[in-house]
């Protein structure tokens, strides 16, 4: 079946980081930034509204956001409001429900929000509200929440492939790296050399403060539209052309191996499918470096390295400029931060920014045409996935 | 454009009530019973699933809940899986997500499930967490949570039209005498006369206890299936011909009129519009009574009463068997309880049953073609409508 083709034609993320903001706040700043960074774009345009939040429940306590993101970014009335939760994917999923909504002729011009407020005064209340994201009692009681977790799957492939320290090292230079030319990204510090990051303080053996990503505070907003309203708005698109989901276990009794992403592996043999591309037409990839080894295992799982080489691929930079793809120019996770519902939306905002040479040559990819989003969420346990082709110039 | 169409083929409720499960025993539960009630659907059919839970963070302190719905019922790998949030309105948002997945060619043959346990052991926790439905630090500290706001409506409705507790209580009275015919239905109190319902406890004036609908656990899923899989598991299908979705505020101080709901006007003119017919062609509805004021109100928004005459509507008995159109027949929220997440996709279930013939004659509408199913969330500020179509046998 043919359904009208979606592009995402403009977007904007707030600064990334500790912010002196409320929730609404902070959908209130990026509802004010999206107008501003689409400037044809009106609020009467905008015929539905996808919220991506992860845990506004717990971490301010506010349940029912999506028509509290309306009010703030002034959107009202507002139609097909929906706040959509995959955890850290939850932004990618609004997007995702965006695309559908305009495919199949309920939406001409969506808005996918992403907002999380995740500082709060107890950090020992957040830090414990994150531990609701995996099987709560089943795997709680055994403390397993998200470092634990990935270190576990590091501990495992260096067991399995002889991954090391250094090669974990090498993905957060790298991310860091490119995150001083991102001014909305959490972290600035102007040299994050191996040796430094691998001196920091152990979080969850062997990964150390540099190998994880923080609890930020942050938003981040994208404009879709119909085939036909594109050229109103942009003329240089982010077309959609491929997406996949899949999720093959959840409580971790039922994972299978560690460093076998069966989830991500279906989904991105979905995606690439649709995309009618493979692995090596990704010019520049937005992934999900929730951890330095998360990033290691998808240069596997997507076939850019071969199975076991993640670490390899990375230590000889073949995920940075000048290498077999950009992996996460942004800056990822490790760089910007990590505000769940945000982030899925920001790596799309880079996309966009990316495809219409708007971000310093520090991050630049040249000549980009495809491009390639990722999250995980939970214990790695569900993967998404979205491929982005350049429009040209009308 | 036209986009294919899309039906749903069956659906299962699970009994609702005060359920000594977890969430997830909840999930397992009506997943089961699923595939019992659609003896044609295989697990490996399911190509999406989408989950409305409303606040499984707080009453089950478990986020990422669509990956552990899907272990619970047995889908596993699962395809395009989310939650969808919509606080009371999270059921229909899964329905309406796996309508747009089908129709926008991403999914074939999709489950909707919704899940909520509400019952807790302290049930001051549970409460409080219902409190962070509304906007928290504007509302809240009024004390806005459901109840009350709700009695500001009727409050109101009796001021400006003269609407009567004896007319509320005609509502209470005709849903949990439905209800008494639905094994699935919280509540079984088989007489439950207007004179007893206006001596029962007041919760916030003028509503009483029988007013209100209830803190409930419980489950539902149905199947949505593109046109071309129909037949495979229903000679009587459900299709979906159209819905709408609209919020006009989120603030109270925003609201406006707080007995012309503007939201739900919108949403009913687009659900009315895409579906091709007006008021008068509902056969019955599932209407969200979550107070006996709200049916009232709807009456009149929807245009089966004159604005004002909601209450006499009632009193009439226009929303009975033998009346204007069957409201409720289900039992409503009142009679079957209000587990946030089931609960509209439990009132597509029963859309299925009249459909299917397969309900008791206390509560069969006769020769039903067209029904509705409404639901709001918050303060009345989100309206969500679908309108389904009999299906014809083969």
């Amino acid at each position: 079946m043919n359904v009208r083709p979606v592009a995402i034609v403009g977007g904007v993320t707030t600064k990334f980081g500790v912010r002196p903001l409320t929730w609404a706040e902070l959908a209130q700043e990026v509802g004010a930034a999206l107008f501003r960074a689409v400037p044809a774009l009106r609020t009467e345009d905008v015929d539905a509204l996808f919220v991506g939040a992860a845990e506004p429940e717990r971490f301010a306590f506010q349940s029912h956001v999506a028509p509290l993101a309306a009010e703030q970014m002034g959107l009202r009335p507002t139609r097909i409001l929906q706040r959509t939760e995959l955890a850290c994917a939850s932004g990618q999923s609004a997007i995702r429900s965006a695309y559908a909504a305009i495919a199949a002729g309920l939406s001409d011009v969506a808005v996918a929000v992403g907002v999380e407020k995740m500082n709060l005064p107890s950090m020992a209340e957040a830090n414990t509200s994150m531990a609701c994201v995996m099987d709560r009692p089943w795997d709680g009681p055994h403390g397993a929440t998200a470092p634990p977790f990935f270190a576990m799957v590091a501990q495992r492939h260096m067991r399995e492939y002889g991954t090391t320290e250094e090669q974990l090292a090498a993905v957060s230079e790298k991310n860091h790296r490119f995150a001083n030319s991102n001014p909305t990204a959490q972290f600035h510090e102007k040299t994050f050399p191996r040796e430094k990051l691998r001196r920091l303080p152990v979080v969850a053996p062997p990964l150390r403060l540099g190998d994880c990503s923080s609890m930020t505070d942050g938003a981040a907003a994208v404009v879709l539209v119909a085939e036909e309203r594109v050229r109103q708005y942009t003329d240089t698109p982010a077309w959609i052309r491929g997406s996949g989901q899949y999720s093959h276990f959840h409580n971790l009794a039922n994972s299978g191996s560690l460093t076998d992403w069966i989830g991500l592996r279906l989904a991105a043999r979905e995606a690439f499918g649709r995309a009618g591309i493979g692995p090596a037409d990704v010019d520049f990839a937005e992934v999900h470096d929730c951890f330095t080894i998360s990033e290691i295992v998808e240069y596997e799982m997507f076939g850019w390295a071969p199975v076991g080489q993640g670490g390899r691929f990375a230590e000889d930079g073949q995920g940075d400029l000048g290498g077999a793809l950009v992996v996460n120019p942004r800056g990822g996770l490790l760089g910007c931060g990590h505000p769940l519902g945000a982030t899925g939306i920001a790596q799309a905002v880079e996309v966009v920014q990316q495809f219409q040479h708007r971000v310093p040559p520090a991050r630049a990819v040249p000549d980009p045409e495809w491009a390639l989003v990722h999250n995980l969420s939970g214990s790695a346990n569900v993967h998404s996935i979205m491929i982005y082709q350049r429009g040209g110039a009308a």
